[in-house]
């Protein structure tokens, strides 16, 4: 059973997720393997995969077979594991629970070369739709405190699968992350009665310095402070802190958004691995005033070191101004390349 | 001049130091670059880097020349510069400044080749000592509230150059993790009127699952909620706040104990790349009851992918107790082995 234990000094949560029997020559840094022949995602093998929680696009009724657009399983290795009670302890000073949680994947396409941001919208919106599902459904029990939705892609972002897959995880504790942003929005919103959020899209649409690109329901720009070069952030125009409250016509629009911003971001820098995440609300919250559900996708491009891991700061060698020009220029650049040909 | 600048929701900084002209083509994964023959922190070379502000060993009195077995230089390509106010502005609801503060580096022996851990106690406690000058020298300075100090050991880690090196920077707003570790600390006292890291010291040498190593000043202990595996954390065994007040015979102890443990540390997992972390009281601060100075060892073996990035919480495959284990029979083993062959 893995365990969560609580730092006694800042109140961060980690897993300890042991691999029974590895030596320290285990630990060589981390490499993800590449899947050679064998796909474990790939239509034909759905009986590899723990049972399937949700698919859409099957026309016949017999579970884990072909036919599916887009897949939900249980991921085969779990950090957490679903089953069994929290039992909190103490352990002197230090706090500590039994690892239970919830850990799937999305398997996003059944065409092993499929790439996320190149799906059409109409597909993608399917793949938003299925963290919705998944979190209205993980919401009904009482264990569960947040639904962490995130994507690695590319080796070097965490990926250990090529099949384009995004992961969802149940946590019985609220993570820290999320934690300071609730307390930092309320902050913000105690003191002036509006939204950060509302805010900061008001002002980045004043300033048009930091857009890259929007539609009727979503704006995608890179953040005033970001961690990384080219890191953007898409947020609802229309204040929500609920994810999974959105219309499918949001979805869509969301689809379409996510799409644009992450060819954008290809066409500046090809292949470049990222990470994206998703931060809404915690389960069973009611609507919050001061909370504002948004994407954030990180480019993986500067190396997390000393200096990050000491002090919490980031040194970003791009101001997200000339990123947001470089993304929002890019498609049109890579258009009048292709005519100048 | 780079730019400080605060996220309006987490309060985290972020410095953008802009490399001019950087394309997005030129941001590729990081991956530091080997210095081929020339090497800038070498004897002979001292006039390539900028003037030093601290040697140790030399018996001239002529800066800037050979003979030191310690050299303290400010960095060639800074994070920050030195030179400047602070100017705190707004852009609408975002908070910015100048990206004033000091970044140096610790030139560890004058032989290229010689290795951190494997340097002698008296040569070593000459770094810990110049940590502390810097320390004492820079909090003169008003604008600086922290000076961060830290290393980078092998590529992964972020090291970008061979030469045995530390760097510190000295910055105008506390970090948010200092910031962060200082708050659990001083909730925890108020409640028990008692430091939480004398308290964790206390029950680590009772329960002795997760000791690696210790002597008259320090012990070496994995934390009871490691990020990565075989983490590690160095504490004076005696409640003290301030690095820098430290007596010469404790320096002296703190060369043998890091020593040892990262000699554990490469029996376990040879040439390992980690980084490791100061972390001490704030510039000008009075001695605090509830902050306890420490070392942070943190091994560069497993990856931050999305989950991390979204969570703040780690994911580690090996438990402490486990890890100590191996740290702390890892030299006996292998004499052990040496004997039998």
């Amino acid at each position: 059973m893995p365990e969560l234990r609580k730092d006694p000094v800042l109140g961060r949560w980690i897993i300890i997720a042991q691999e029974r029997g590895k030596r320290p020559s285990d630990f060589v840094v981390a490499e993800a393997p590449t899947v050679g022949g064998f796909c474990p995602l790939c239509p034909g093998n759905e009986n590899t995969t723990p049972h399937e929680v949700l698919t859409y696009g099957r026309h016949s009724d017999v579970p884990n077979s072909l036919g599916w657009k887009v897949r939900v399983v249980p991921n085969k290795y779990p950090a957490l594991v679903i089953e069994g009670g929290l039992n909190r302890e103490g352990e002197g000073l230090y706090d500590k629970m039994n690892g239970i949680g919830a850990h799937e994947v999305i398997v996003e396409s059944p065409d092993h070369e499929d790439v996320f941001f190149r799906l059409a919208p109409e597909h993608m919106s399917l793949i938003f739709k299925a963290f919705q599902e998944r979190i209205i459904d993980l919401e009904q029990d009482d264990r569960f405190r947040y639904v962490l939705v995130f994507k690695n892609f590319g080796k070097a972002a965490g990926a250990s699968l090529e099949h384009s897959h995004s992961q969802l995880v149940a946590l019985p504790v609220l993570p820290r992350k999320i934690e300071s942003e609730l307390a930092g929005a309320l902050k913000y919103y105690n003191y002036k009665e509006r939204c950060v959020y509302c805010d900061i899209i008001h002002q980045e649409l004043m300033q048009n310095v930091r857009v890259v690109c929007q539609n009727e329901f979503f704006i995608a720009l890179t953040p005033f402070a970001p961690r990384t070069p080219f890191e953007m952030c898409i947020l609802p125009l229309k204040h929500s802190s609920a994810y999974h409250e959105q219309t499918e016509e949001e979805m869509f629009a969301l689809a379409e958004i996510f799409s644009e911003s992450l060819c954008r971001l290809d066409a500046c820098i090809p292949n470049v691995p990222y990470n994206f995440v998703l931060h809404t609300q915690p389960l069973r919250s009611k609507h919050l005033p001061h909370f504002h559900w948004h994407f954030e996708i990180v480019p993986k491009l500067t190396s997390i070191a000393g200096f990050e891991w000491g002090s919490g700061f980031y040194i970003n060698p791009m101001p997200p101004e000339e990123a947001a020009s470089y993304l929002s220029e890019s498609l049109e650049r890579i258009s009048q390349e292709d005519d100048q040909k």
